[in-house]
């Protein structure tokens, strides 16, 4: 269309000279752009046939040391993108087969997201890598730190003959992240629904369309179709919050439209032991947020405590030391992380060593694990000063992954130091309902607090930069957009 | 854009006539072409819109009569979608709260399309009627014709006070489709994946991957690798072959560039008891087919029976009449249908009137059930001369919409005859893999029947086409682009 408005402008002879010019300008911002289209998809279409088209990759080298890497979450997968291949066999062992963008599982509970747009398959990662990298989808179930072994075992639903064995490391570097805490109340397991992996999140979502189909049953009696429609979520953490937004979300955008009938007796509280949510944001945000939660009806419980859980309802300890017990059809558990069997197991072995913290593997500023040889940790599973985020995780998978670097030139004769491990943090942000988000950044040496529409598009926009591969990024964008255009979908899957 | 070009064009004073003529005919064409664009995404907008903002509904009204439809597939959303609301209140018992787009299901096994894009929220078509309708997502599990009950149960996980009742019925529209035939074969339901619901290929996707990953488990023994890498399907009918040629597609478009190490040992086998795949195609197709599946490394088994399924082999009884075992890692079964116990208790209540068949519910040609009074089934519950296709079905939900029209114009005391159902075959379809589609069309008194690649995209055509709503059409087709741009996900979800 250019080159066809471009060819016209030729024979004309004697133009008034203003309009030449301010089309001329014009025609040259439009080539711009155009140009800048034609780039950026060339650019992208280059990506994607890259990333399509891994080329070959060296074998595993007896002469070089093998790092066994366990966990597939944030920490692992920073430090396999960062870490050179050339030095190291590596071998992946993770129950998961792919890297799961944590952040935005609170979106896929209610479908604003699919799960498969924030699954990144490991292979994906591993194939580009200039040495062949083993990943075995199975369980570590021990760590022998004499022997430099750790015990796998397949835990999927098909087995082969061999499902269990023993691989040996020179280096392990443990990535494994953290369980859910329940503070060993009974019935959490059993009633609540967690959200850390994709299964949660399905079984949230499932769950969800259950409860309001089951309320809409023939002849369903008031009290259960109220008991069935109160979504209960407990834990006030980021998790909690964003999950309670995208519910409201959900039930104001979606099921207003389809289920006219029932939307109205349907109930959010989120129930909360400290005296706010959000602890770790400042007290302007925590109003701010508390404000906006109350215009959209969701109710919030703080200084309550959780004390009981049954099937159909929940026990609680509220501000006033009363016992009161709230029915629900939907609990939602998002109390934070406790170590896995696998780390309590290694920190029991390693007592002697140093290891005396119930609350994780601790660690020294290189990563290195307390009491063991050769043995790192990284992201949830250690207990540091730092929050168990993603964030964290994500800074010490790469600190570990330049650690190797230098442990390769010391290989090589080259003699260097590495200082120790900082973090900085980049901000906290969340999303909190009706297309508001917060945040705290860490500005100069103060800190800027900001809530409302610009930040939640400043926040859509940090997860997608930060997302690991530009086919996350496309997909989840064009989830943003679908469910924009087409709405939520309310099927029971 | 366009304007640009347009006004500067007006100072040009004499210009050659040749070119003026040649652009100004481009020009107009750009201006349609643009027109046209602008008219779609503002139809596609208008429809989209409407689509999700539906209008006040008229509430039940005691004075019409009450249809009760049994299901949510091919046959009862036909009905439901053609059915005039105005005459009629109308209530949905089906335990599947949407519609499922089922000649797509096997792109879904290995993720071509995603499941979500092939449902449709039932509530997505009910809001849409002119009365209210009401819908129970809950299973019938038994139809008294002497009093005109059902008795309805909540079958999911979630159970309010209220998870059984009786509902009575003036008309009675029974859709509920078929079980998967077994023949009565031990450890079919056991080991076997069938392939006619969501969870189905769901089971497939990560049974698939599951092989895949424990194939490649540490040390895992070569023949183990053999079979767990072996993918056996055993029917040879469309569902069959197309899931056979998905298997393949992604096999060597995905599997190929992430697991190369083991791609080569995978193998897929479709075992068939008749001399020849696809009987309901021509035999040109047939062989195509067959070339198609030799090239692209499917073994076909023909005139195999299966005699034994056991968890990690089957047994048949192969041409020669020999006894062959066959390990498999997985095993899909896809040999057509039976009746549902439902549909049997029924035919067992009204075999006195008639319902001699053990294969279906007879009806007449006005899809009056034999036997029953104001009892109509249609689609795969059935037994007719017709096959037990979605087209088939399709055709006699529009067609028993116009019944209870003739119904209502009675009622009204307008006397009109309707004449009775004759179905109008429109062809058989169906994918083969790399890109390739076979069809056979009536044509004139004759057939046509046609393979290759142009076939493929009439097929995508067709079946696009097909799609009740403009969503499910626009997320289809948004998943070919996704995967082809960028693969097939290999996460064991």
């Amino acid at each position: 269309m250019a080159t066809a408005a471009a060819k016209n402008a030729i024979p004309n002879p004697a133009p008034a000279p203003q309009p030449k010019k301010r089309w001329s300008r014009l025609r040259a911002l439009k080539r711009i752009i155009q140009l800048g289209a034609v780039g950026a998809v060339g650019y992208a279409s280059y990506v994607v046939y890259q990333n399509r088209h891994p080329t070959e990759q060296k074998q595993f080298d007896p002469s070089k040391r093998t790092i066994v890497l366990l966990g597939t979450g944030w920490g692992a997968v920073s430090f396999l993108k960062k870490l050179n291949t050339d030095d190291f066999n590596v071998i992946i062992v993770s129950p998961r087969n792919y890297f799961l963008f944590t952040p935005l599982l609170p979106s896929c509970t209610v479908g604003t997201i699919e799960l498969r747009s924030i699954m990144e398959p490991i292979r994906f990662i591993t194939r580009h890598k200039s040495r062949n990298v083993k990943f075995y989808e199975s369980e570590c179930t021990d760590i022998d730190p004499e022997s430099k072994t750790i015990s796998i075992t397949d835990v999927s639903d098909i087995k082969g003959a061999v499902s269990n064995t023993t691989i040996p490391y020179d280096y392990l570097v443990v990535a494994i992240g953290a369980d859910n805490q329940t503070f060993g109340m009974a019935g959490v397991r059993e009633h609540a629904c967690f959200l850390k992996e994709i299964w949660d999140a399905q079984k949230i979502r499932t769950r969800l369309m259950d409860c309001v189909e089951s309320a809409g049953f023939a002849s369903q009696t008031p009290e259960e179709v109220s008991r069935l429609l109160h979504m209960v979520v407990v834990g006030g953490g980021p998790t909690g919050v964003e999950y309670a937004a995208e519910l409201h979300d959900f039930l104001k955008d979606d099921l207003q439209i389809w289920y006219p009938e029932l939307v109205d007796k349907l109930r959010i509280t989120l129930v909360e032991a400290l005296p706010n949510v959000l602890p770790m944001f400042s007290s302007q945000l925590i109003q701010y947020t508390e404000r906006t939660f109350k215009q959209n009806n969701i109710e919030v419980l703080t200084k309550t405590m959780v004390k009981e859980v049954a099937d159909k309802e929940i026990k609680v300890m509220d501000a006033n030391k009363n016992m009161v017990s709230i029915p629900y059809g939907l609990l939602v558990w998002a109390t934070g992380n406790c170590p896995r069997p696998l780390a309590r197991k290694l920190m029991a072995r390693l007592k002697e060593g140093g290891q005396s913290s119930p609350r994780g593997l601790l660690i020294d500023e290189y990563m290195r694990v307390a009491g063991a040889q050769d043995m790192y940790a990284i992201g949830d599973c250690t207990f540091t000063k730092y929050a168990p985020t993603a964030q964290v995780a994500t800074q010490q998978g790469l600190y570990l992954a330049s650690v190797f670097a230098n442990l390769a030139r010391i290989e090589r004769g080259e003699n260097r130091k590495i200082s120790p491990f900082e973090y900085t943090h980049q901000g906290s942000l969340a999303y909190i309902g009706s297309d508001r988000a917060i945040a705290d950044l860490p500005f100069l040496n103060g800190n800027v607090s900001v809530g409302g529409v610009a930040t939640y598009v400043f926040w859509r926009s940090v997860y997608i930069s930060n997302m690991f591969s530009f086919r996350n990024r496309f997909l989840v964008v064009g989830d943003w957009v679908k469910s924009r255009i087409f709405g939520r979908d309310v099927s029971r899957e």
